[in-house]
C-alpha cells in the first residue's frame, strides 16, 4: 500500500540524474549528483546522500469544486514514459502568510495571483505533485516540495510556468525557494 | 522556546486527573488515572503511561478575517486559575470528507454546521485549542485533538456546545470521537 509521504534524497542513487540545483531565495541546498524519490518515510538519511526532504500529500487547501473538476479531467499521470524532464521546488512562505485567515490567502493565491488557473493553462504537458512539510513536524526547512514532469519539448512551457508564479504577489511571501532540475536516467 | 507540537500522555502522572473516557463513535482509549499535556514531541510513549496523542497547532483553515478578529477580540488564554475543568476530544474525519475540495469542506463547516459562530458563542467562558494531526505522519489515529477549558460553573455550557456541534451536518464525516473530561488537581 503506497503511502501519503514521499522522501526526496539528495545524494549518490536514484533514476533521476540532478542537473542543477539553484537557490532562488534564501539558503542553497547542497549539490548532489543523483535524487531518490522514495515513497515513505526514511528514519535516517540514507548512506553516501547529503539531504532528505520529507512531504506528504494531503487535502487541498484552496480548490473549489469546479476548479478540482478542470484540474482532475486534464492532469497527467506522473511517470509518462516521454517525461523525461522533472523539477523539485522546495518552499518556505513567511510567518506572516501563515498568519493570514483562510480568506485572505486564497484571495492572494488565486484571485490576485491566478496560482491555480496557471498551472492549468500548462495541462496536460506539465504533470505536478504537490507535498506539504510544514505540519510533519518540527522545524521543517520547507513548507511544501512541489515536484513537476515534463517532456523535453515542454521545457520552455515549464520556464514559462515558473516565471509567471514567480512574478505573482503570493510569491512576495516566499522567503526560501530552491529549484532543482532533473533528468530521468534510462532504465 | 516553545513548539508548535503537544503530546498528551495518558498514564499515571499529570496535573490533569481523568473523570471519565467515553467512546463516542469508534474504538475507545484505553482508561487511565491521570493526562499529562506535554509542549513538544515525545520520541516514545512515557513509563507507566497507556497513549500518546500528538498534534500540532497550524494555521487556520477556514476562519475569515472578520472571524478571526472576533475569535480574537473574544478568546481567553488557556491555564485560567477558575478553569480547573476541560475536556480533550479527539476526532478523525472520513475519507469522503478529506476528499472534498476547499469550498464545500467551508460550506458544511460554517455556512450548514455553523461551527465557528457556535464557538464564538460560549467566549468568553470556554477556552479552546485545536492541534492538527492528519498531516503529522502516516498512520495516525485522529485528525484533531481539541482541548477546551472552563470553570465548573460553566459545565452545562460546554454540554451544550458539545451537543450543538454533535448534531450538525459537519458530524456526519466524524467516523471515531473519543470525549475526555479532566479536572485539574490543587498544585
Amino acid at each position: 500500500m503506497s503511502s501519503r509521504i514521499f522522501s526526496f534524497v539528495g545524494g549518490a542513487v536514484g533514476v533521476w540524474r540532478v542537473e542543477t540545483i539553484l537557490p532562488v531565495i534564501g539558503e542553497p541546498l547542497a549539490e548532489v549528483p543523483r535524487l531518490d524519490v522514495v515513497n515513505g518515510s526514511l528514519s535516517a538519511l540514507p548512506e553516501h546522500s547529503k539531504w532528505m526532504l520529507r512531504g506528504i500529500k494531503s487535502n487541498e487547501r484552496y480548490v473549489t469544486r469546479d476548479e478540482k473538476d478542470e484540474l482532475k479531467a486534464h492532469q497527467p499521470q506522473l511517470g509518462r514514459p516521454a517525461a523525461t524532464c522533472a523539477a523539485l521546488i522546495p518552499i518556505r512562505k513567511t510567518a506572516s502568510w501563515w498568519e493570514l485567515p483562510q480568506d485572505e490567502r486564497r484571495s492572494i493565491l488565486e484571485e490576485r495571483s491566478r496560482h491555480i488557473k496557471t498551472g492549468l493553462k500548462y495541462l496536460p504537458a506539465i504533470a505536478r505533485s504537490l507535498h506539504h512539510c510544514r505540519d510533519l513536524g518540527e522545524p521543517e526547512s520547507f513548507d511544501f516540495l512541489t515536484w513537476f514532469e515534463y517532456a523535453p519539448a515542454d521545457a520552455p512551457a515549464f520556464e514559462e510556468l515558473a516565471a509567471d508564479l514567480r512574478a505573482t504577489e503570493e510569491w512576495q511571501y516566499v522567503e526560501r525557494e530552491v529549484d532543482i532540475r532533473l533528468s530521468r536516467t534510462p532504465a
